[in-house]
């Protein structure tokens, strides 16, 4: 199925603009996805220089999503688009503001990577090994739905945040116990409370992206709506 | 001067749209702005009825949300608005994101206010007034601005953050000096801490609508750049 209509566009220019600005958020949503799997990992190995490097590569997430932002404006002043290209422009300009956001939460972990925890404490950050994977394979799928315009992928992606609010919930319930036990390292559990919200904060904004590809793909607004309403739509029904 | 190029377009309808547009926008941001300030004032008072309202209006904005954004995508497409008519309809677009989120903020305090304290621990409610109440006034001026499209006033919001950023670091610290404290009340002052969090944001998101209606009125992105860089772009420059 050709979902992109890319017969469709009399301009071949057309074309190569909407394909160029696609593949500009892949590039774009490829960068975030290793800021956050970098974070986790330099929090994980404590490996400042890691860290660091997440640090240093913000600025270029934050210049994609301006360079992107543009090219789109450009492209409703100049093609002025209709139906499914305008869903695909309007998509595509929400995906960056969240992606942008993601490339922030993933440089809030960075920076509690390189706080130093001592060893007997090291067990506070394994607690956020979890939470972190089901995260980062959420932001890995939503982008893989992006690439395809996969309604059901980004369905499936939307229904897995249950899983990560959960395992956030425990955290935070763990991580309290932990403070109540030894009030002195508070300070430290509380950066590890900050990095959990972070990773929550991530799953809701993958579940952003994912109302915005079925919003392209059924031309339905399915934001706050409830999920069997969400399901019938991507269905079709 | 005539910021909205009233007098410009051709078509009268076309004005009547545009026109529309904003003001559902200003009613969506009155309601916002009243969201949270009832839940400022529940969390003052200790009214749980006033919360439950708050609780119940947040269906409204998001109804609100999806409308104007709607109502934009058929601008788009029907007035294929260039220039700064398109600025205005991209700016409405963001702006609108933000005000709903402020408005999922507002909830999350409202939570909060539904939450017992005990009368020993209202002091901690005490400190979240100021910042409160400073991040409340960042609304209601970025709001004002954005009804005027005042890039002046917007630019003013903007460096208002710096001072909600301070107290809400004083105020983290001083949370969690009580938490050493008094470790059986932490879970309460967790409550405390996300509230704070969320008022946090909430500036957070004033800043980003700020920086839109600069955006509109100068046609310049000014995000994501020095303040040096976005006075000059203000002023002209």
């Amino acid at each position: 199925m050709d979902k992109f209509n890319v017969g469709k566009h009399i301009s071949g220019k057309f074309n190569e603009e909407l394909g160029d600005v696609r593949n500009q958020v892949l590039t774009m949503g490829g960068l975030v996805e290793k800021q956050l799997s970098d974070a986790l990992t330099a929090i994980q190995t404590n490996d400042t220089e890691l860290a660091d490097r997440v640090l240093d590569n913000d600025g270029k997430i934050n210049a994609m999503e301006m360079r992107i932002d543009a090219a789109c404006g450009q492209i409703i002043a100049k093609r002025q688009p209709t139906a499914s290209d305008l869903r695909l422009v309007l998509a595509i300009i929400k995906t960056i503001s969240d992606l942008e956001r993601i490339g922030d939460e993933a440089e809030r972990l960075a920076h509690v990577a390189k706080a130093s925890f001592n060893k007997d404490q090291e067990h506070l950050l394994v607690s956020l090994e979890n939470l972190g994977q089901q995260v980062l394979l959420m932001l890995r799928n939503v982008l893989d739905a992006f690439a395809r315009m996969d309604e059901e992928a980004a369905f499936s992606v939307h229904q897995m945040d249950a899983n990560a609010d959960r395992q956030y919930e425990a955290l935070t319930r763990q991580l309290m116990t932990y403070m109540m036990e030894d009030p002195r390292s508070i300070p430290k559990i509380m950066d590890v409370m900050w990095s959990a919200r972070s990773l929550e904060r991530i799953g809701d904004r993958c579940q952003n992206i994912s109302e915005y590809i079925i919003y392209f793909v059924r031309g339905k607004d399915v934001r706050h709506i409830s999920p069997e309403m969400m399901e019938n739509t991507v269905r079709g029904r």
